[in-house]
């Protein structure tokens, strides 16, 4: 159920795998190849995406970056990642790896986009069945599996008994850009001002992806582009020595900020990945990983069962999964926290948020600590 | 202002740079004598204790701790924070500090206690003047210097002009017992349980020291012996294998939980140094310590002061105070926040707690950016 990064990957894992899938998306293949998400894609992505062969334009086109740039209260440090943790992330966009893997698949196994009036049932049995809709026509598939891929709003969790859902909301949002401009910097630039948080990336060597800290009741109409301007030159510093390349914007949006995770991740055969079993804050960029080493445990224990019938993997991925998911959800948190100005931050919060960055900024031990979260490698 | 361990610290070691001073206590020698407090010397403190010659008991009776255990979640898993900082901890109450403190200054500079109507006059001037009552006489000192050790209710600094305060009230306080009965353990216990915080340490070979994290509005009434014992059973988890020597009770007391900072600690001649500057909630024992702290930063400028009249290092103290100070009270705060049980936490928070618990259980990393906090080393 659903044709993001996180069912096109298992789709791919396991027709390499030799098993059968039928992939179902409601949206149109247009609207998933242009979806503008993450960028930021943790060593371990990218060597599942080489295992299952999508990775020779990522690895044509994305830029590796082993730091990030810091600033806080007039300071600018590097955080150098990679030399901390021994791995380095790889910045190549969502919608490309979503091109990468449906042209992986097409000609090859079943993509169904447009699908309408999607159902799962019998979601708790053995073999749960899947009912949609395509041109017209009512189509009803007894699975062996059925893996719900369908993100936060999905249906396949809805119809999954029993579960338990733990949720938070931030009391702000991110309004993001995407700009036809070379980037200013080689690294990201996490910015904390007083104001509020801010965030410059790039995409391409001439596109840029600027994110501000903004009000969760904010629409695009009470940001014009002189006023996105503005902020982020007032936020980022650009006193500081950088300018800031300003260009046309092809792409905006306001993401609300979330915390989510639903437990467990099965039910009898009917799992869940990625979006659709948890939600974290942007900030740390866990979200795509997330799915993928979702995908990895699963696709692992889809062949075990599928080859030998043994159910061991498949029962134990929920329980697998879930250590890492609840590791990246409380460092996204922690990072959230860390770099975001709340509104109703008391005066001796917005001082121990200034000590934490201080100390992060100093410490060789919290900056490894730091780092082994960020790239994706501590242990969970 | 103020014969506890800072005041008495201070004084002896400016006694030892050959600088008058009087010290002024408005409580009796024998309530500062026998007042429970923090029992946890980092090894700057216990460094400075033997440069200033008072650490001769310390020495003979004080144990060496090198980790602690940390229980939670079934789990137990020990810190050994000297190996990964290089620093170890003392266990040394803090009344036995100020009872060696005050004898090396008996009958060498004055100590006043039961000191009445003690105020500070001018405290913006060059000149401060101290004025108070001895046995029913007036006494009026009009001092090159004053500094009020006299704590967070201390008088001194409610007479200096225009200071910022932050403070925080945390939603619980601890109980605290001291018991006759040797120790079950050899290093501290920080045990979290869904029924809140306790700790276990020790203050000698026979006796024992033990918190619980109880209701701020709880009263000593409400914990008679058997409900006390029955929750350190519960909450310590002796069912691991671990016994609990229970003992009598020779003292209890609740303390609330409270972070507190003032800024900054110096206006004209008068200087503040301890709690009567900042105060930290006990979970990381850094009271005791950061008074210890401003003291041998306050000594060595009024030592350069009164030997050279260079006031550099005066003007320059509450800057370099307030740079640990930021740094014990962040790290206590989130020490307090990662142990303790919440009455309003959300059912996400308690997960991340957990997870932040067997994050730092589990990464050297993680253990190595805690410890050097611990242990006070880490840059601030």
């Amino acid at each position: 159920m659903g044709a993001g990064p996180a069912g096109l990957l298992l789709g791919r894992l396991l027709h390499l795998a030799g098993i059968d899938s039928v992939i179902v998306e409601h949206r149109s293949r247009d609207y998933v190849q242009k979806r503008v998400r993450a960028g930021l894609l943790e060593q371990g992505t990218v060597e599942l995406l080489r295992e299952a062969g999508v990775a020779h334009r990522l690895d044509q086109l994305a830029a590796v970056h082993t730091g990030f740039e810091l600033r806080f209260a007039e300071e600018s440090v590097r955080i150098p990642f990679a030399d901390l943790s021994g791995r380095s992330v790889w910045m190549y966009g969502q919608a490309e790896v979503v091109k990468d893997l449906i042209a992986a698949r097409e000609g090859v196994a079943e993509l169904h986009f447009d699908a309408r009036d999607v159902v799962v049932d019998e979601a708790g049995g053995e073999r749960p069945v899947l009912r949609y809709s395509l041109d017209g026509e009512r189509v009803e598939l007894r699975c062996d599996i059925v893996v719900g891929c369908d993100g936060y709003h999905g249906v396949t969790r809805s119809r999954m008994p029993g579960l338990r859902t733990y949720e938070h909301a931030y009391p702000f949002a991110w309004l993001g850009i995407l700009v036809e401009a070379p980037p200013i910097a080689k690294e990201l630039i996490y910015a904390c001002h007083e104001r509020g948080f801010s965030l410059y990336s790039m995409r391409s060597p001439t596109v840029s992806r600027l994110y501000l800290q903004v009000d969760p009741t904010d629409t695009l109409d009470q940001w014009p582009d002189d006023r996105v301007w503005a902020e982020l030159h007032t936020r980022l510093g650009t006193d500081l020595g950088y300018g800031l390349n300003e260009g046309p914007i092809l792409e905006r949006g306001i993401t609300s900020m979330r915390s989510f995770v639903a437990e467990p991740m099965s039910r009898g055969n009917v799992f869940l990945a990625g979006d659709a079993a948890h939600i974290v804050p942007p900030t740390a960029a866990k979200g795509l990983n997330l799915a993928v080493s979702d995908v990895r445990v699963l696709a692992e224990a889809l062949a075990d069962w599928f080859t030998t019938g043994d159910r061991k993997a498949l029962d134990g991925y929920s329980e697998r999964c879930l250590r890492r998911v609840w590791r990246a959800e409380e460092f996204s948190d922690w990072m959230t926290g860390l770099l975001h100005r709340f509104p109703d931050e008391r005066n001796m919060q917005f001082r121990f948020r200034e000590a934490r960055l201080r100390y992060l900024a100093g410490s060789e031990a919290a900056m490894s600590s730091f780092s082994e979260n960020y790239v994706g490698s501590a242990v969970a």
